[in-house]
C-alpha cells in the first residue's frame, strides 16, 4: 500500500540537518511501492497543525541534492512543544485528522529531546484514535545529549568549528601578547553539558597550545581557582585563551549570564558569560581582552561541516525511512560507535520511548580533575566526530546553498488555531 | 655588498600577514649577493628595540613555507608606536645602534598606517645618522584603510569570513523565525571606516536574502529610521539580519559602545555595539534576538582565507624584498587594479611620505541612498577581493598550522628599556 510520509525539522537547526532531510526525500524515492510523496511541514510540526505542507515531489533532485551541503533547515522549524496527551489533546487529534485528510503514514520528525517525545507520544495517539502511523525520530541536536546515540548529528560540525575558531584566535593572540591583548574568551552553545566545551580542547594538542582553560556547565564557577589558573598561564606561555559554556554556573547554582528572555520551551535565553568572565580578568589582573561570541555561527557554519558528521547526518535521514517502510513504529536510528581507532560506526536503532525527554550528560570522567581541560578519554571521543571535509561548492567567492521552491500543499481542513 | 635583513610584523595580526612573512623569506634566498640573513624582531619593532633578533635562516625551508597557510603573526606582532623623532630620538637612534650590531641593510616593516609612518621615520633617521639602510613598507591591515594601493593584504579574508558568516547565520535564522529568533545581529570590526560592513553585503545576492540592513560607521545612527526598516524587513521577509561596525557612531559623534579600555594608540578599545542594537530591537518589538561577535575569529580564519587575498599578500612580501635589493627606498608595494571583471591586478610602488598615517575612507557612494546596504559599485569593488579558496592542510580534523623555532640571534648591546 502507498502512502505518503510527513517530514518535519524541530528545535534549533544545525549545519547537517538537511542532509538528513536530503538523506530521507532521496531514499523515500527507493520506495514506490510504499511512500507517495514526502511531505514537509513548514516551520516545522505548526506545518501540520496548521495544514501547511510542502510537496517536495515538485522540487528539482540536483536541489534537494544541494540540501547536503546547505546549512539551517529548509522547509523551517520551529520551537513549539507539544505537552501530554491530556493537556494538548487536541493538538494531538488534529495532527491525526491532518494525517488522514493527506493519506499520511509516516511521520518522520528530525530534533532532539523534546521533539523525540512529541514523535513517540504521536504514535500513541495515532493507535488511540484507530489511525495506523509510523513514527520514527531523526536525532539532531548541536548539544550533543540524546541518550543512547553515540553522538547527535549536528554536533560534530559544531565541534569542529569550536576547535578550528579558538585554534586560529590562539595564533593571533600569541602574536599580540606581549603588548597588547594577553586573554582570549570564546563564549559557546552548550546549555546543560559542556561538550561543545570540551571540544574546544580538541585544538591544544602540545602543552601550551589554545585553549588553556575550559568552563564547564558542570563545574561551578570557582572564580579565585580560576584567576590563579589564569596568571599561571600567562606567567608560563605568555597569553591565556578561554573557552567557556553558555550555562556556567556560580557556585550557587544560578546561571552566570542570563539575556533575560525565555524560549518557547520555557528555557533561559542565555549570553554574554563570555564577557563577563573577560571583564573579571581584566578587573582583577589588568590585563586587556578580547571575546567572541560564536552564537549561531557555530552551528551554521556548513563551510567547516565534519565530513563524519554530514555522512552520519544523511544515514540517520535514510534509515528513518527504511525502518519506516519496515513498520518499525516509535524508533529512532543510532549511531552506534564500532571503534575508535581507527573510526568505525554503524547505525543501530533506539526506541523512542527510552529516548524521550532523557538528556545524556557528559561524563565526569571526561573532564580533567582540575575541572579546566578534557582527558585522554574525551579526546578518543571526539576526535572522530570532527574528522574529515565536506567542502560546500562555491560561487563567486562564497559557500553556494540552495533555497527550495517550498510550494504549498492544497488544504482539504478548516483552519485550526494552535 | 651582502648585508642582512630586518623583518617585523605590527599592529594587529590577520589571516595572511604570514604569507607576506613567507614571501620575504622565500625571496630573499633569491639575493644571496644583496641579502645575508633576514632577522625577524620578536614581537615586532620592540624585538629591534630590545635586540631580541630571531635567526630565520635556522628555521626549516618547509615551515617557512607553511606560514603561507598560518594565521597570525609567526614572530609576534606588537601595538607600540614609535611618534616623532624629536620626541623618540633616543629609540629610533637605539634602531640604527642594533642594525649596525647585525649589519642590517634593510628594514622591512610589515603593517597599517602607523607603521609606515615608523619606516618612513627610520629612513631618515639612517640618513640623518649617516647610516644606510633601505626601508621598505609591507601593507598589511584588515581595516582596508591604507591608501593609494587598491586594498590591503589582510582585509580580503575578513571580507570573505564576515559574508560567509552572515550568510550562513541568514540561513538559519531564516529557519527559526516563525516561532523563535526573527533578529539577528553581527557585529565586525573595522574603527573608522565601514569596509568590513560593506563585505557582509555581498552575502546578498537578491533581494531579501540576509543581511537585510547594515549600519556604517560613516552613518551616524538614525534610530527611529532603524526601527522602521526592521519592522519592514520582518514584515516582508519574516526576520531580519543585521551586520553592524564596531565603531557605529550616534547622531552626536559618540561612540555608541566603548568597552571602557584604550589600546597603546590611545584607540578606544571597542565592542558590544551589536547587543546594544539587537538589544533596542527587542525593547521596542519584543522580537527575540541572537547577536555573535565575531572579534578574532574574522581576522584570524585563515581556514576561509580569500585566494586572491593570500596571493597579494605573498606578492607585497616578494616585491618588498625586489624593491629593497633595487635599493628603491622609504616606498611601499601596492596592489593595483587593472580590471574588475576578469578581475586582474598587479604591483605598484607607493612612497611611504604618500601612505604614512594618511587613511583611505569608504567613499559615500559605496552606500546605498538609504544608509543601510551597499551599492553596486561597491559590490565590484568588493567582490573580486573575497574570490578563490585557499583551503590549508588538515590534520586530525583541524587546519594543521606551523609554529616556527625562533631562535634568537646573540645579543651585542647593551640592554635599553623602551
Amino acid at each position: 500500500m502507498v502512502r505518503n510520509a510527513f517530514y518535519a525539522q524541530s528545535g534549533g537547526v544545525t549545519a547537517v540537518i538537511n542532509a538528513s532531510a536530503c538523506g530521507v526525500l532521496e531514499t523515500a524515492k527507493n520506495y514506490p511501492d510504499k511512500i507517495g510523496k514526502v511531505l514537509a511541514g513548514r516551520n516545522g510540526i505548526i506545518g501540520a497543525l496548521e495544514e501547511d505542507l510542502i510537496d517536495t515531489s515538485l522540487e528539482n533532485p540536483v536541489d534537494i541534492h544541494a540540501l547536503r551541503h546547505t546549512p539551517g533547515g529548509a522547509f523551517g522549524s520551529c520551537r513549539y512543544k507539544l505537552k501530554g496527551l491530556d493537556q494538548h489533546r487536541a493538538q494531538y487529534e488534529r495532527l491525526i485528522d491532518v494525517f488522514r485528510a493527506h493519506d499520511i503514514g509516516y511521520f518522520l520528525y528530525n530534533g532532539g529531546n523534546d521533539s523525540m517525545d512529541t514523535a513517540l507520544k504521536v504514535s500513541q495517539i495515532g493507535q488511540q484514535l484507530g489511525y495506523p502511523v509510523v513514527c520514527v525520530g531523526i536525532p539532531k541536536t548541536v548539544d550533543n545529549d540524546l541518550p543512547i546515540t553515540d553522538t547527535c548529528p549536528g554536533f560534530g560540525s559544531v565541534a569542529k568549528y569550536v576547535a578550528t575558531s579558538i585554534r586560529e584566535a590562539g595564533y593571533d593572540v600569541a602574536s599580540m601578547a606581549k603588548t597588547s591583548t594577553k586573554i582570549f574568551v570564546l563564549e559557546v552553545m552548550g546549555r546543560h553539558a559542556g561538550w561543545i566545551t570540551a571540544a574546544c580542547g580538541l585544538a591544544a594538542e602540545s602543552a601550551g597550545e589554545a585553549p588553556h582553560i575550559l568552563l564547564f556547565p558542570e563545574i561551578p564557577f570557582d572564580e579565585e581557582k580560576f584567576l590563579v589558573r589564569v596568571s599561571e598561564t600567562v606567567g608560563r606561555h605568555g597569553y591565556c585563551c578561554i573557552g567557556v559554556s553558555e550555562g556556567l554556573l556560580y557556585k550557587d547554582g544560578n546561571l552566570m549570564a542570563e539575556a533575560g528572555g525565555k524560549d518557547a520551551f520555557g528555557h533561559a535565553q542565555l549570553g554574554g558569560v563570555g564577557q563577563v568572565i573577560a571583564q573579571l580578568v581584566k578587573d582583577r589582573t589588568g590585563m586587556k581582552y578580547h571575546w567572541a561570541l560564536a552564537d549561531y555561527l557555530q552551528r551554521s557554519a556548513r563551510h567547516l561541516a565534519s565530513k563524519t558528521d554530514v555522512e552520519q547526518a544523511y544515514a540517520v535521514g535514510k534509515s528513518a525511512v527504511e525502518l519506516a517502510v519496515a513498520d518499525r513504529n516509535a524508533v529512532m536510528p543510532t549511531i552506534v560507535r564500532v571503534s575508535d581507532a581507527p573510526y568505525r560506526w554503524e547505525i543501530g536503532v533506539a526506541e523512542l520511548k527510552d529516548v524521550a525527554n532523557v538528556e545524556k550528560k557528559m561524563p565526569r570522567a571526561f573532564i580533567s580533575a582540575d575541572g579546566f581541560g578534557i582527558t585522554e578519554e574525551c579526546r578518543r571521543y571526539l576526535a572522530p566526530l570532527i574528522a574529515g571535509e565536506d567542502f560546500p561548492p562555491y560561487r563567486d567567492g562564497l559557500p553556494h546553498y540552495v533555497r527550495l521552491q517550498n510550494i504549498s500543499v492544497g488544504k482539504k481542513l478548516p483552519v485550526f488555531s494552535i
